[in-house]
Formats: structure tokens, C-alpha cells, sequence
């Protein structure tokens, strides 16, 4: 009972479509109908988007997010603070910080955190550009954003001992109390950093 | 703040990927993210299985289930009993079915049902064409397969007065509470039909 559908153009369809992550043969099977009832050139843009993406996308050859030219256009804006870089996972995490608007220096994207059990070294992620671009760029400050989980420790702490030596102010993203949580709720771990790394209260304090 | 990507090529894929049902802007963005970190061919297959499916897939002149050629494997198999039709909305009907493994006869996918709110009326259905195919092909018994809603109740009505004048038996597919239910939790109408519609028991009864 391997071919349960009565075509086997629909088959492969629904084979490949259940390779993507969560998504399962019937959620597969309900959007590839979906495809089918609406017109060709649905179908037909959106695999020419996704092959076209795939194709012609490009990584910024300075910070390694994804862009379409040779530079990302934060690395390429003129009125970014070009003397700050802050170290993120991967492009999901530039595009959060970006929504915040909070931030107006440079990216690294490192392209994953180191991880022994999934295989995943220092030399598998762009950790020695960060540590070329440094002293190139006249980087000032480096923001560690990665993860609160036991392998972005590890990777913070691995970036830390190898960008110790050049002079500048390595920082770590706060950890604290969420917006909106309760006291009451949030664990140990989190609250007793939270008392640890009080900021100053005055005026203009708000959430 | 429409562009929120770093790319127009990866924005463009995010839009294509998002005009699916169910798949929101969050899951588009992970799916691609998830191909970006695979092989190119594994993009390029899912593309072309979609492009393929989509120009290429034929609906059998007969019952208008989905099929490769021009009559669908279940109508060409000539071990099933081609006195028998089973009339169902789609074919994930005809699928669902199939894997009961009970049922030997043909079927005859209408492509929806009655539904004036979503302006699906009769003629936007394959109802003359079941029409058409009692006498030619000697139909002996019609089994009404629809949901137990009210669009479906219509359009058993709707096709029985439109069938009742040919010579055959016309049946519907027994409501009753589904094996494994509690007696106590079912709803008074299906509890009412299953004891309306009770059947002898013998010995050779089991779930």
C-alpha cells in the first residue's frame, strides 16, 4: 500500500511536499488540492519563486545575512553606526531585531550556534570572519544575541576568548523578566538574573 | 514597513509560499529558510513535482477522480463492480474510502456540493454527468457518500429526485455513533438514527 493516491503525478507531489518541516502527508495532500483547484499560474509562480530564490540568492559577503547583491542593504546603509555587531544565530534573528527598531549598528550572522550533538563546530560557523572583520572594520563593540540555551553559552563564551584580545566592549543582550510575565511565574534562573543585572530606575522609565 | 526581508527574492518567495491556506507569514519564512539550508535540487524537485502535477494531471472521463491517463485506475481495475456508484464531494472522499478496504464498486466525484452561500449551485457540479452515466453504463444502485451537513442533506435530496427516475436502488451511508464512542457523549440526533437505523445482530458481528 505504498502509492495510496490514484495518481502517481499526485504521489510524488504529495512525497515532496511532506519533506518540509511539519509538514505532514495530509497537510501535504490538502494544499497540493488546493494548488490544483486554483489556476496554472499560481502553481507555476510559486515554483518559479521558490527556484528562483534558491538559485540566485546571495549571502552578504561582510555580515552574512541574506540579501540579493554582493552587500546586505543594513551593511550598505550609510547611517548605520558601522563601529558596532551584533553577533545573532541566523537571518531570523537580524529580522527580530530589526522589527524592534531599537538597533541601529551592524549584523554577524554566524549561521547557527555551536552544538557538539548536532555535529556543529566553531569552524562550521562564521566565527573567524567576525574575528577578520574586527580589526578591518574598527569595530568598537560586539553584542552577543545568541540563544539563552547551554550551546549559545558555549558559543558566546568561545567568541568572547577569541575577540578578547583586540580592545574593544564585548556586551551581552540583557536577560531579564519578560514584558507582560508576572514575578510570580518566572523561574529562578531568570528572576536572580534579573535582580543581578538591575538597571537604574528614573523618569523616563517605561515599558 | 512592507519589505520586512533583507531580500526581494526571498520576499517575493514568502508571499508565494503564504498565499496557501493555513500557511501564515512565520511558517513561510521557516519552510524557505528550511529549503535555503538544503541542496538546490531538493528545491528544484519540489518545484517541478508541483509544475508537473499542475499542467499535467487529468481528471478520469468517467467518475472525475484525479488520474494520470484519461480513466482512473479505480474505473479501469475491471474486478470492480461497475453496477455500483458511490457518489462523493471530492477526492480525498474517494481516498478515505479506499483505505477501508469495503468497498468494490466505482465512484463518481462530484467536485463539491450544493452550497448557495459559497454560490456553488447544481450546474457547477458533476451532476448530469452521473445523470448521464446510470443508464449507459447500467448502474444498479447509487450509495449517496456526502457529509452529514446540511449542504450535503440538499444535495442528496437534489440528486435523488434527479435519479429517482431511473430503475435502481438508491442508498446513503448509515449515521450512527462512530466505533469507539460512549453512548453517553453522543449528540440526540445521531443517538436517534442509530437507533432508528439499527441492524440485526448475529454472531459474526464485531467492531
Amino acid at each position: 500500500m505504498n502509492q495510496r493516491y490514484p495518481s502517481l503525478l499526485l504521489d510524488n507531489a504529495v512525497n515532496e511536499f511532506a519533506k518540509l518541516p511539519g509538514i505532514g502527508r495530509k497537510t501535504a495532500l490538502r494544499l497540493i488540492l488546493h494548488l490544483l483547484r486554483q489556476d496554472e499560474n499560481v502553481t507555476d509562480s510559486f515554483a518559479q519563486a521558490l527556484t528562483t530564490l534558491r538559485h540566485e540568492i546571495k549571502y552578504c559577503k561582510i555580515c552574512h545575512n541574506i540579501c540579493d547583491d554582493e552587500v546586505c542593504t543594513i551593511c550598505a546603509n550609510p547611517s548605520r553606526d558601522k563601529t558596532t555587531v551584533c553577533v545573532v544565530e541566523n537571518i531570523k534573528d537580524v529580522m527580530a531585531i530589526e522589527n524592534t527598531m531599537q538597533y541601529k549598528g551592524l549584523y554577524h550572522v554566524l549561521g547557527g550556534i555551536i552544538s557538539p550533538l548536532d555535529g556543529i563546530g566553531p569552524s562550521d560557523l562564521q566565527i573567524e570572519s567576525l574575528i577578520e572583520r574586527i580589526p578591518l572594520e574598527n569595530v568598537k563593540e560586539v553584542i552577543l544575541a545568541l540563544s539563552t540555551t547551554m550551546e549559545g553559552d558555549t558559543t558566546n563564551i568561545y567568541i568572547f576568548k577569541k575577540i578578547s584580545k583586540f580592545e574593544l566592549k564585548v556586551s551581552i543582550i540583557a536577560r531579564g523578566i519578560s514584558i507582560g510575565d508576572e514575578i510570580e511565574y518566572a523561574d529562578e534562573v531568570t528572576l536572580g538574573r534579573s535582580i543581578m543585572n538591575r538597571t537604574l530606575f528614573n523618569d523616563s522609565y517605561s515599558i
